[in-house]
């Protein structure tokens, strides 16, 4: 990573202490604090409190509490119970279900007491994984922009939703891994990170960004469209939460919106997709695809620094004001220009193929 | 207008007292204050600093800004110096322009002595005329919800972005005089308010529905393609702050957005649009309207209650971080359904031919 100082770790595993320590992202970018998860109801309730975050992280976050639960009770009951209620946090984001499934399939076929080191083992694998699958995606992204800059000669305009970056993760990030290579490939790029309301995650985004050097500009939500119309904008690279087998993209609420606006411009649009995160059991995303629906809290109230420096939240509603949160948004797969997966770059309909290569 | 109690007006001009007292909207809805404006000086800078704001309120502010200019100083530089520094402050809405001339043009052709009452005359003819053209306004796109009633028999569910509500004009609102008149003849509607960041003014049309006992939901700006992908938006409404001859809509930023995903769902899009606000010498919108860049100090801090209560204001991006802030954005004519004006309903191609007949 193209830091002059090591940059924070989102997840660290620690097996000897048993326990996993991450960085509390609900008080990101206001303040940096550590939290211990020692037990698979801590993962479960730091997923569902959103203390961590994207897609890749709630993965392996899932994974290491089954670690957590195997190493103090690896009864079939203990292994059942872990997985079922920490599927349970978070509906939309597939990689939950796939790192659960990941671990719990070779975990009930052997004996109780093998499960605790092979938990930890698969746990592990699974965070490795993440950080080479994001490379290679920011590989195959970094051509990408090459090929821009090759054409135009001045630096490639590059807008993000939500933060796909190394907070999502365990390294790079998603749509971030392409734009640190490219960084560091001295390619010149200008990153629009979009705030990404109601949880304003371009905080994070932002706050990445800057640590690494990478010239930014955060806009509110709003603006997309009207940079793209202005030639301000010479691709769009976003995350996922889930992928169907066509290529419908399940992402933070307000990727759909980008998508429509980069297509009336001409603008390329690309998702970065680790292969995981591809749901081969839905076909046509928008119906199938579940959206959750977060709390009115999340619009309600806002945080930030007060006037003396101190984290603290504003209200902008009333109680009795109604709210709607759905959390995702799903953008057709006719929108999207390709995936960036590690394996290679794939137009939406030749994910199918996919289907018998990437099983667990 | 279909409230128990009389609702606040934006603006009441007092010709006794030479003064006009508006409501500052920067406080809205977190607090009511009245502010008075004594001097042509204390219009601009409530236009400058919105604390009057919206197309039509910000045409009728400057023509009483005229008029109290004429009451301290009826000479040609002092009527010249006002129009000119009135006319600076905001560069979007052409409503600004329109009725800063259409004061002007008569009071340059008289004697400066009778300009004082002359232009208090034309501000408040001009007051006046809004109110009577938003219900108009209100009359014609009351039919479009009707008709989308009478196929649905279910609640409307209109979609709204800003505020192009009462405290965007004297009365009635453009986009919320049709949702107004339709609650008071008792066809059911549920408005979708989008927040609107920067500035939230979806806090205003909150505010504003909520006094009027319309039935609505407060949503983030990211979440209108979704609803409009799951069937939850039967049209979407907005108000406008300059349409070019062929139909172009530049409204507050975000526009463009639900314009498309309103496209690309098969739901109409209309905008609520006094003819002032039709700019005949411009063509083409997309190049040709100037977007205004506001303050990063909008995007940067957030308004709202404190825990006690009382207004407070958070900060969310430190100092360094750089941040682009255009106000609004064009709405290419291609994806307006129609215009909803005073005269009538009217598709983009038709506006054209309105050009002789509205002139000032």
């Amino acid at each position: 990573m193209p830091f002059t100082t090591k940059p924070l770790k989102s997840l660290i595993a620690d097996r000897i202490a048993n326990r996993v320590v991450i960085i509390d992202q609900t008080l990101l970018p206001f303040a940096v604090e550590r939290k211990i998860l020692s037990s698979w109801q801590d993962c479960a309730e730091a997923i569902r409190a959103m203390r961590v975050r994207g897609a890749p992280l709630i993965g392996v976050t899932a994974a290491f509490g089954i670690a957590l639960a195997m190493s103090k009770d690896a009864t079939d009951e203990s292994l059942f119970t872990a997985c079922r209620d920490i599927a349970a946090t978070r509906p939309t984001a597939v990689n939950l279900a796939w790192a659960i499934e990941r671990m719990r399939r070779p975990l009930i076929a052997i004996d109780p007491a093998a499960r605790p080191d092979a938990a930890w083992d698969e746990a592990s694998k699974i965070a490795a994984e993440d950080e080479t699958c994001n490379q290679q995606i920011g590989i195959y992204g970094l051509g990408i922009i090459r090929e821009i800059y090759a054409r135009t000669h001045r630096p490639v305009n590059i807008l993000t939703h939500c933060n796909a970056g190394r907070m999502a993760c365990l390294d790079w990030g998603t749509a971030t891994a392409p734009i640190y290579l490219a960084h560091q490939a001295g390619v010149p790029v200008h990153v629009w990170v979009e705030e990404t309301r109601p949880r304003n995650q371009g905080l994070i985004t932002e706050w990445e960004l800057a640590q690494a050097g990478v010239p930014h500009t955060y806009v509110v939500d709003n603006s997309g469209g009207h940079l793209m119309q202005h030639n301000k904008v010479d691709m769009v690279i976003v995350g996922v939460d889930r992928v169907s087998r066509r290529g419908d993209v399940a992402n933070k609420i307000g990727t759909y919106l980008k998508a429509l606006a980069a297509r009336d411009n001409g603008i390329p649009f690309y998702a970065a997709a680790p292969t995981s995160s591809i749901d081969f059991s839905i076909e046509d995303g928008v119906p199938e695809i579940e959206i959750e629906e977060r709390d009115r809290s999340e619009v309600a109230a806002i945080r930030g620094w007060d006037s003396n420096g101190s984290i603290s939240e504003v209200r902008i509603l009333k109680a009795e004001t109604a709210v709607s949160n759905p959390g995702f948004d799903v953008t057709p797969s006719r929108l999207v220009t390709a995936l960036i997966t590690e394996r290679g770059i794939f137009m939406p309909n030749q994910l199918a193929a996919l289907a018998t290569e990437v099983a667990i």
